[in-house]
């Protein structure tokens, strides 16, 4: 969370300067949430991008805990300091301003040009200090929303944000959902962890307890609590580093400089260490304790402390039955401050409520820092999930009309003649999103996508679908009864290690379950077993020892498998892969016949399909 | 890592007290590895269980951090203090005092008895303050094995620790290799990690930062760097609980005497939460301050930091070149302060040295902290490695001579017959080392377990063998190049994700390996695929949807993966079921009337078997 340092040569959106608002309020100043009143509020902001005509595409950024409204370019001069997200903005960038306008403004109780403790109370003509009223995300957003309505801007486009500033995205969905359309949720929770809070706790009492801090009074007394705030910026910067990384960068090396080891320890300096590691830490600290103010840091850790979606609403899930944005959710791999899995629980409690919602966990071995940093991926996603403005908006890829060979396309033919109009599908292992494209095409679906892989996510979400980047083996109860129209599962059903849950779970979420499979009974496998071998061709295309097919079975199996769980079988749809097997199938032996097959399940254990049903492919 | 507040009945030793004695030192005092000298030490210890005549039932107890002497049992009268570790040392227990001996010392450096910076300098006759020198984990050791010395203790069954005691445990196995039988290193590593390094330098800064901590020479001025130890300690007590945990016990819950939310914030009591977990941190480290020294907790957390066992002796491997020991090491699933890769780090370094280790990770919720509970199967792994002592030692379970079943009994009778006499035994999904003891006891062979059940783990090492509780699919690459004659897998390798790799580590490991599976291309196995089903039956009972069997192929099939990899086949024995399959083995028909095959592969790729032995098992 070292948003002000980036050292890197800004190509993005040039030399900008940072403007300041002073915020209209009524006679009694901005009442907060606490009760208490601010009479004056200033805010610091930074615009680029040109905003459009109809005022739609702009991008509010919210910066995390120690952040400024210098997002990107360079300040005041060309080679002013670069933006902390400069990576993320600017012509060509996952945000790119030749399309939308982006605005970035400093929180209420910074110190970096926002109205904050060190500001001058106008009623005393003095720095607040201890007289600063405590601060709740809700205020620092109702600020900036106030900035916006003043540039009159009624909606944006997309908030983002990560870390804290993720939980300022929460709180725009939130409170402003008609005014948000998309949000961006990086590396955020809906609440701090214990483990988070207990770092917080011990880095503001290391602040408090450092004896210049003087209960928050000490502007003007010639000391700060620098000490205090060194400590508190140490133990923070422990946790914006994964452990890996930090073995990576540091180690157990030495500095050059290092204290000869024999040195007499008479004074402090005996038990400070050689360690890389601590000089890191200590130039952090220093650096920090430069540019920011100790009782900022107080103020806006201890907002972000209070800030508990679930406590405020009832529940989480009570919480997001308000919100009416399209969500995208970002999780870091190696990020412990704020782990995948909070993240992945405000997906999960979005699910349940039937919001639109995509999720995915990038791999960051940097850790929590990794959201400021341009890691793999992220840029991609922030493009393919931004809204289409009137300005333009971003660069869609060329459509994924590509189908992987005729099968494959006859079958998505097959599977879209099964499935309503307008229906609401789940496709699991989803892939690229290739027939969920092709659904919504033939027959104006709606759906979401399910699939592990990242590639997979950025095409889904490219071409609009909504999808979770999850293993199906972790299960799908996150997702709601009867959510859905009909479940798919197109050529997957082999490689999940416990298909028979993964079966049960789709007939939990949808009435319907479409499933398509290699027939392991077909004519061909049966030979090769019956002259010695493990069946490998066609449908089975491995070797025995690295195939991804773990779990191999005929029609006859399955239709029994479906039998015994009760769940009916509306349809059987042999497909042949040469007119052999489709003259097989014409003559009723199907499970003998058919290469693939395509089975549609109910719940309802009457339904049989009296026969199976030939689909020739073309023979 | 709180060693000192177990509130639990004891219900073990009783009664015990603490004693102190005076090392015997050479007129110049102790040396330090620092290069100064101490001129008096006194060591405080405690011991339960009588020695035997022998003396050879001595378990050494390595204390952490800021532990004591007083390990078990209840401190001086029946209500007193409860030893640290007193849920694993007493009759009946982990470490059983009906046959050992036990023994822990408090540490040099310490505060509890033992000398440290608290203590008078007798050529001052004020406390050493800043005075103490520096110190490091040899010295502690050293002082220790004075200790024994004195107390006519030549040679110990086993030292045992965790987390800094785990580090006391390696430096006894690498410095005193004679005098230590067996080594238990819980939870511990060969250095810290540079996250663990960083979390102790903001500690100790935090302390040396105190005002009150003046250099060190704070003894007698009235005041101690209480704020700044409290601190210290707060920051190490998030680091002894898992994340998980942190929230189980705490998550957001306020205290019940919470400060009213609108109360004005003009005390730093402003900034103190009504968090819990804020409760918690303060009663530690109100408590620890009560009960601990500043300066002890400075020189004890550098020695730890500067404890390096690779740059001490070149590498790791290096150093433990000189081990002797049978070494167990023990990792917690969910400590995140000496994470299992630390432990692991440790194994692989000795296995790759050829010593004889076992490795296990518990599952362990609650973190680091959790060596110091009773934790599920610690207690067991620590009775089952103590050696056997001449006063008796643990009572070891029932022999594991159950086999399952005729056809695996038969199973091992082939092995045997196919392993030389003294041969070293790699047994790869060993189970509960049943083949391991029929080998050692038909062979008299040498061997090493490797299986992911703690379970089984448990009872191998009761057995005597070394085990490494790994999964097989995350490689054997630390297993050295030829450092057993054979590799055994039997009846696993189709439950493995990717069986080539580990087959082919296997021979790499050995010049041979043992493979034994179930054949797919059995006559019933044909006749069922023919009839359309997936085969079931047999040596494969499982239905197809939740079978662990994920790769299936036949004898014709491994024979072909052999040729091709290059590897040589000495034997083929085809195992029948029946008197059917018996006969048709006897005619020729091999891969028709196996129902497992048990197949000796060799690096060799000349050797061929001209053709298949019948096992007739009995027909």
């Amino acid at each position: 969370m070292d948003e002000s340092s980036p050292t890197e040569q800004s190509t993005g959106v040039g030399v900008v300067s940072t403007q300041t608002l002073q915020l209209e309020l009524p006679p009694e100043g901005l009442r907060l949430k606490c009760g208490r009143p601010l009479p004056t509020v200033q805010v610091a902001y930074e615009t680029y991008g040109a905003l459009s005509d109809a005022r739609d595409n702009v991008i509010f950024v919210c910066h995390a805990l120690t952040g400024d409204a210098h997002v990107a370019g360079r300040l005041d001069r060309p080679d002013g300091p670069v933006g902390w997200w400069d990576e993320m903005i600017g012509p060509g960038r996952g945000i790119d301003t030749d399309f939308y306008h982006v605005v970035c403004a400093n929180i209420l109780g910074g110190c970096r040009g926002t109205t904050g403790p060190a500001s001058i109370n106008p009623q005393t003509g003095q720095p607040y200090g201890s007289a600063f009223p405590p601060l709740a995300v809700e205020d620092i957003v109702d600020v900036h929303n106030r900035l916006l309505q003043q540039l009159g801007i009624e909606q944006v486009a997309a908030v983002i944000g990560g870390s804290f500033g993720g939980m300022q995205v929460l709180d725009w969905m939130l409170r402003y959902p008609e005014r948000v359309r998309r949000g961006i949720c990086i590396a955020s929770a809906g609440s701090l962890s214990a483990q988070a809070l207990a770092f917080d706790i011990v880095g503001r009492s290391a602040i408090t307890g450092d004896p210049n801090w003087k209960e928050g009074d000490y502007y003007g007394t010639g000391a700060t609590p620098a000490s205090g705030l060194a400590l508190a910026r140490k133990v923070g910067h422990i946790t914006y580093l994964s452990p890996g990384m930090m073995t990576d960068k540091f180690g157990r090396d030495r500095r050059l400089d290092a204290i000869a080891p024999d040195a007499e320890p008479t004074t402090p300096e005996a038990f400070r260490s050689n360690f890389q590691v601590e000089s890191y830490l200590e130039h952090q600290s220093s650096k920090f304790v430069q540019r920011f103010d100790a009782n900022s840091y107080l103020h806006i850790t201890q907002a972000m402390d209070e800030y508990e979606i679930a406590a405020n609403y009832g529940s989480i899930e009570e919480a997001f039955e308000r919100i009416r944005s399209k969500v995208m959710i970002v999780a870091l791999s190696e990020d412990w401050l704020f782990p995948p899995e909070q993240s992945w629980e405000i997906a999960r409690a979005l699910l349940r409520e039937g919001k639109a919602v995509s999720y995915c966990r990038l791999h960051a071995p940097h850790g929590h820092d990794a959201f400021l940093i341009d890691i793999e991926h992220m840029s991609e996603i922030v493009r393919s999930f931004l809204p289409w403005v009137t300005s333009g908006g971003h660069v869609k890829a060329a459509p994924h009309t590509t189908h992987r060979g005729d099968a494959r396309r006859r079958e998505f033919e097959l599977i879209a003649a099964m499935i309503p109009q307008n229906a609401r599908v789940l496709d699991l292992g989803c892939g690229g999103g290739e027939l969920l494209s092709y659904l919504r095409e033939k027959r104006h679906t709606a759906g979401m996508g399910v699939d592990i892989d990242i590639g997979h996510l950025i095409r889904c979400v490219d071409d609009g679908h909504d999808m979770l980047q999850i293993n199906m083996d972790d299960g799908l109860w996150m997702i709601p009864d009867n959510s859905y129209d009909c479940a798919i599962l197109s050529q997957t059903i082999q490689v999940i290690r416990r298909p028979l849950p993964v079966l049960r779970e789709m007939l939990r979420i949808a009435p319907e379950a479409i499933v398509s499979f290699p027939n392991f009974a077909n004519w061909t496998h049966r030979v090769q077993l019956a002259c010695g071998r493990m069946p490998k061709g066609g449908a089975l295309p491995f070797e025995w020892h690295d195939t991804p097919n773990i779990h191999l079975f005929t029609l006859l199996d399955f239709k029994d498998l479906c039998r015994r769980e009760g769940f009916g079988v509306r349809d059987t749809l042999c497909l042949p892969e040469n007119r052999v097997n489709a003259l097989l199938i014409r003559l009723g032996c199907c499970n003998l016949g058919a290469d693939r097959v395509l089975v549609r399940v109910t719940r309802n254990p009457d339904e049989r399909a009296g026969r199976c049903t030939a689909q020739m492919n073309g023979f």
